[in-house]
């Protein structure tokens, strides 16, 4: 059937997000040599401790900010001052502040897209976040809807597909996450475009079987819809 | 217009939340008492603090936990050590995984009112554990909606009422919060019913004229509801 609705991912499909995080990992790196030998793995401890936390904190920046200081202090066995502890609440602070860089060759084909499809973000992480992103993104006005969700899994796209009514076989997601915009999306009936971001963080990581499409970048895919879809 | 549709919120309307707020503001003051001497106002510096970080943060616990934790910093001229900050975080991941204890008389009196009515959960806070916090309670098979939004003004109600097609003259919003459930749903053009908790955030204290009908327990709703909705 023909593709009526497209659904895009937020986080380094629409605008650059990982690469923020990376930036803050590397300062946390910097703040913590002075404390600790080269036996510790400090990026091993901290992705173990967002793996822990995430059951609570679930994404975003602000849990990361705490799994940041909470790494910090078992790395130093409780050693880390209050002044590494405030850098580490203003790297946080820095992301949120951040304004929103969008990828290249969004800005000319979301409108491309809009005039065609109904677009709908689908984007996780801290609500009060992504709505500031997406204010500050200059694209709200060209979404049919947009959704910030807690977990991208095939309960949530039902729900997204419900919500719109939308058709399963009318709608393709755009994402860079295999795990989050592509695997549950099909195991919903709908389509996936894989579009790679340079960088994907640890918890994200996944496969697919190589049959999905993948574009190099966004600016492709008005053809490819155009084609395929 | 007969109502037929009520909104309810969460925090201190379903289920208890400030108190835990103010269970870990306790705790917070317990463990900075060794640092401060008598002149500093801790619940003043957190409340100050709070406020500041509310652009960034929004609301909801894992923003109050950096907010705890910056303010201990502070307060202590960076002399906090990383085992009281460890406390903070722990006092954050407590409330995180504290058990939804639902408000007396919600249990009997939801069942009824979703015979009746369409119900819609709206509350703010964090997406991830507000989501928990509804799956925990058991009420969210007896809702017709649940929407966890970013800030409650008359913006977000009037996108919910669009979502739901809803005639603003059918709605009833049930709440604790004068400033979040009452005042921008009347401008909206809906209902609101008032029902107090006995403690109110200072963020979010606001009053209302006197003619916004205030009930003292969800277990009048119903009684309300037919005689005036």
């Amino acid at each position: 059937m023909t593709v009526q609705v497209v659904g895009l991912d937020g986080d380094d499909t629409l605008w650059r997000n990982e690469e923020y995080f990376a930036a803050s990992q590397q300062a946390f790196r910097d703040l913590l040599a002075p404390y600790v030998n080269g036996d510790i793995d400090v990026d091993q401890r901290l992705e173990a401790k967002e793996r822990t936390n995430l059951e609570l904190f679930g994404y975003g920046v602000k849990g990361f900010t705490l799994s940041l200081i909470e790494t910090a202090i078992e790395v130093t066995a409780g050693r880390v001052s209050g002044a590494v502890v405030q850098s580490l609440l203003d790297l946080g602070k820095g992301m949120l502040q951040q304004p929103v860089e969008l990828i290249e060759g969004v800005a000319e084909t979301i409108p491309l897209l809009a005039e065609r499809y109904r677009l709908i973000v689908v984007t996780k992480g801290d609500l009060w976040n992504q709505e500031q992103k997406l204010a500050r993104s200059s694209l709200a006005d060209l979404m049919a809807g947009v959704e910030i969700v807690a977990e991208k899994d095939l309960a949530t796209y039902r729900r997204i597909l419900r919500r719109y009514d939308v058709d399963p076989a009318t709608f393709v997601m755009v994402g860079n996450s295999v795990r989050s915009d592509i695997l549950p999306v099909l195991e919903a009936g709908g389509r996936a475009v894989h579009i790679p971001h340079e960088l994907t963080w640890a918890l994200e990581v996944a496969e697919h079987d190589g049959s999905v499409p993948t574009l190099r970048s966004i600016k492709e895919l008005p053809a490819w819809l155009e084609e395929n879809g």
